[in-house]
């Protein structure tokens, strides 16, 4: 496809929407509008609004709208994935006029897993020249996603829980009391990345209640240790070799708290716009649809 | 002490009573009045009741009872820790009627513990045979526990947060419509502590869930694999030597799972009951009370 549209960044819990033309891109909205406060039947009225808005342009889709609980579920490509595979299994909810991309899965005997969205990101990075083909790229949020672009193909990928699971402690778990502030980088989260390396996070999470209750470790700390314990808990499995290079793709307030835990876990960590990869991916995938 | 008193096992979701005479234990109560559910100011007419239906025989308290959340704060005696600081730290709620034992506490220049309950079934255990002095003891729950006793102290123990983070799992999670059945051992449970030996729980977890929605692994075998992930998780630090031998104090459901995942992992498991070793521990600091 040829000429300006738009695109909607439409994940779980937020909606990001750029009008690009030509390569230039204008982020013209950002909202909590992801697929979990939206109905089911209301998909079509949100998307109409928003074009409506927009010079009524065509519009194309990608994240969490294409999953199950989204608006229309579209294919996972499997692994090896190509940008060319993203864009022949978008699927055209209203032929040419709005558009939603695939996600991509990986099964391999041992293992498997899924992605709805980062992947544009992810191959975006890479077209862009934000980051050098072959890199690993991290993705940090609810479900951290980790991937390389090598030969123009995400070959293997891998997400972790962690954002999850650290909700899930700050709102109903007995740390909840202890994670009301928020994580910053400082001694207590260089505290809980060293200790996140060592294996045994079921018990590194017990020992940090522990260490507030016996005052070894004061309360307003508790998020901080415990954001670098699950950010090193994610991140070391990655680190394979020495002083491994990671571009981060992310905003604040993840970005550079995952950036700090991989360079204290011995990586070198690049931080880049996720907003810069997301437009250069979709614009690839938008001029390569039929 | 001398003579017979009412022991009460009192955690947080549950509460167990026995009449113990001469040695001879009767379990004479098992209910749901965890600390969790009982009022501040209940506890003492929880235990007058207790007391009058046992011919106001003199109790003995421990566990949770002995929190800030519970009856009457206790001290933790600090690591090493024997049976007879447990005697000398238990605090009279009513001299001579009610006492409630302390808890134990490790702190150490890397990590801290606390535990309160637990304790008494690991000395216990070993007082009564049930397992020799210096085996590996672990005590599975919502916060698992694993400790020594060597030299008649414990010296230092760890907790994991495993059952609690399971219920989280269960009812808060992406993975809460996939956790709905009960884990049983059999081929998914050895899936899942197969991949929970992998020091990777955080993606490992995601991975379970891409696994139930490409239909790799059935919805009804969730609960089994997840249980055997973060079992594994729990136990493999544990196991140092190989043939690692550990005695478990645990009940069902969990103790046999924690043995299932002990012995894949090179381990060697002992069951024993949990209410024998608590019978053998709190009878002890029975005798040994001024």
């Amino acid at each position: 496809m040829n000429g300006p549209f738009i695109a909607v960044d439409w994940g779980s819990t937020n909606r990001r929407v750029y009008r690009i033309e030509n390569g230039d891109a204008a982020s013209v909205g950002r909202d909590g509008r992801g697929i979990l406060s939206v109905r089911g039947d209301d998909f079509a009225r949100e998307a109409s609004e928003l074009r409506e808005r927009w010079d009524s342009l065509p519009m194309l889709c990608s994240g969490m709208v294409g999953s199950r609980r989204g608006w229309r579920e579209t294919p996972y490509v499997a692994t090896p994935a190509s940008i060319a595979a993203l864009a022949h299994d978008t699927i055209w909810v209203d032929r040419g006029a709005v558009a939603i991309t695939p996600g991509i899965r990986h099964i391999a005997p041992d293992r498997c897993d899924v992605m709805r969205g980062e992947e544009v990101q992810f191959f975006g990075a890479v077209a862009a020249g934000l980051a050098p083909a072959g890199r690993l790229l991290c993705q940090p949020g609810t479900h951290s996603k980790w991937a390389r672009v090598e030969g123009e193909q995400i070959r293997d990928f891998s997400t972790a829980m962690t954002g999850e699971i650290y909700s899930l402690l700050r709102h109903h778990s007995l740390l909840a009391e202890m994670l009301e502030g928020d994580a910053v980088v400082g001694s207590a989260f260089h505290d809980g990345v060293r200790e996140g390396s060592k294996h045994k996070l079921l018990s590194s999470l017990f020992g940090a209640r522990a260490a507030q209750l016996l005052k070894i470790r004061p309360a307003k700390d508790g998020a901080s240790f415990i954001s670098g314990l699950l950010i090193a808990s994610d991140v070391q499995p990655h680190l394979g070799a020495a002083n491994e290079e990671v571009t981060v793709i992310g905003d604040m307030p993840l970005a550079p708290l995952y950036a700090e835990a991989i360079e204290a876990l011995g990586g070198r960590a690049y931080p880049i716009d996720s907003a810069a990869a997301f437009v250069a991916g979709i614009s690839q995938i938008w001029e390569l649809l039929a």
